[in-house]
């Protein structure tokens, strides 16, 4: 039978170092966590679950589940345009995780902890008979009501996306084994951005000011583009041929052109997508060249309702169409 | 088969409403929630989940769980002394749970937000194959680091207790049927402490600079007390006469004499357990007076480590010798 430690000395070993050098996380010692805030800030929260069948599966490796648990929390602060500050963990976990399995998951969670300057602030461990259930609570903090919102875009707005999208749709495929005949290398691209999105922190929080709406990609392009589209009561146009893929993902898609569909409306893709006004171009680029992060330019904003995702001859994209009506 | 409606369409309907009223919500649409803080305050942050199966009884009534898990939640900021401010809820939920399901179980937060002075902030509802698996995080505001830690009793310190204890545990044995030959309304008092806690919020928040230390009685006094003596540093005494019961548990003691010690070591009773510096007695009477709230003291903080749950002759309590050595 494999080791399996107590709950309390579960969180003393592998927990409560993850609340080091916090000091309102009082060591995980007392009822709640304490985050002090010097002026006059505002905290940002947010929560997303991943439940094991559903979200990943079994077989998964929990260091990387951990950092893709935290980075799609990280993801919303940065849609928000906030500073990542603390986060909370609840774990339901069954009799079958043994430590070794937490411990991983720790460690996972302690290297995006380093790398994204937050920290573990509480939690909750429970037990359970079901699937493993894990839920982070994400806070950040924002200067008053200076953050980005869905509903600002304005007609005339461009719209922008960050990095590459479709390789966390196809990334699903690849590790699922569905992209047989592409290069092992483009496979193992496609899996390793599915299984680790890389959440666009620094540039939401400098993008406070400067985007009019933003979202980050979770349900996918149309879908998420459609969400800003509705809160900010205007229509969208994007050129097809405008979305970043990156080379993986255009292979993926010579390979198969159904695929296209794919990339283009898939999800889990964790990019930022926002809308800008025209004139305020030449800023983003040079953000964007600060920080060092592809940014692009894949349509506009316009008046009315409803989305178009159209190809180079101006006609909607085949399969999209669905998303195009709401 | 039961109605159910999409998840957008149930976010809408069950959800959206909860959230009204708190501007910082952004009325669920957007990827986080916002809390302005005016001046500086601090933010107490707690979480704590309930399983199907493991924290309730599959049939349980949505509305009362609902509260319960909202209540356990405030509980915990008590404790810390911090005013409610607003909460994340997510949930995990197998296809079989209906829509009546959720809305009953919405009404119950409902209910309890307008009671406490709380309101939703934000969430995350997605599926599962296994067990209900819901997750609230609670916010709270404090001033600065005036919070309630576990970590100030000294010796010397007078111990309190607020409400009654032993009605938690007692009330799971009688909702489930363990309490037979005790008469129904007894019966009915103790399920109903046990499906509905209240947290005391109001007194928690005015025992910041009068308390020494505090903590909700979740695992039950001897662990509870425990966890005061091991932050911080120092030995209790408590005198198990002292202890106050409810009518309902009295009936039960007297009803099977072995149910003392249930009565003393059970959990889930969601009282506040403090200390206090024998000379604000009359500070804590007085408040306690202006609250009308029962609060009791059992016993007194002594130097060293141990906790000790004495019998009038002085002797250790039969069956919570396992409690005092830690």
């Amino acid at each position: 039978m494999a080791a399996r430690l107590g709950e309390f000395d579960r969180i003393a070993r592998f927990l409560k170092p993850l609340a080091k050098g916090l000091e309102g996380a009082l060591a995980l010692a007392d009822d709640a966590g304490l985050i002090r805030l010097p002026g006059a800030p505002s905290l940002v929260a947010t929560t997303d679950a991943m439940v094991e069948g559903v979200h990943y599966l079994p077989d998964a490796d929990p260091f990387r589940l951990a950092r893709k648990l935290l980075r799609v929390n990280l993801s919303d602060l940065a849609a928000m345009g906030a500073a990542p500050l603390a986060y909370l963990l609840t774990t339901a976990l069954p009799a079958r995780i043994a430590d070794d399995w937490l411990e991983r998951f720790a460690a996972g969670l302690a290297r995006d902890q380093a790398r994204y300057g937050i920290a573990l602030l509480g939690g909750d461990s429970v037990s359970t008979e079901g699937p493993v259930v894990l839920s982070v609570t994400a806070l950040g903090r924002a200067e008053g009501d200076r953050v980005l919102r869905r509903s600002g875009a304005r007609p005339g707005d461009a719209i922008f996306v960050t990095g590459t999208l479709g390789d966390g749709a196809l990334g699903l495929k690849a590790a699922r084994g569905e992209l047989a005949g592409l290069a092992e290398a483009h496979i193992a691209a496609l899996a390793a951005r599915y299984h680790l999105p890389t959440p666009r922190v620094a540039l939401g929080r400098r993008l406070v000011g400067l985007a009019s709406a933003a979202i980050d990609v979770s349900d996918g392009l149309p879908g998420d583009l459609g969400h800003i589209c509705r809160a900010s009561g205007v229509a969208a146009r994007v050129q097809a041929a405008s979305v970043p893929l990156s080379d993986a993902a255009r292979a993926a898609v010579a390979h198969d052109p159904a695929l296209l569909q794919t990339a283009l409306a898939g999800g889990d893709d964790y990019e930022l997508l926002f809308t800008l006004p025209p004139d305020r171009r030449a800023a983003l680029a040079e953000l964007a060249g600060d920080l060092d992060l592809q940014v692009t330019e894949i349509g506009v904003i316009g008046e009315g309702e409803g989305l178009a995702v159209l190809d180079a001859e101006g006609r909607a994209v085949p399969g999209l169409k669905g998303w195009s009506h709401f």
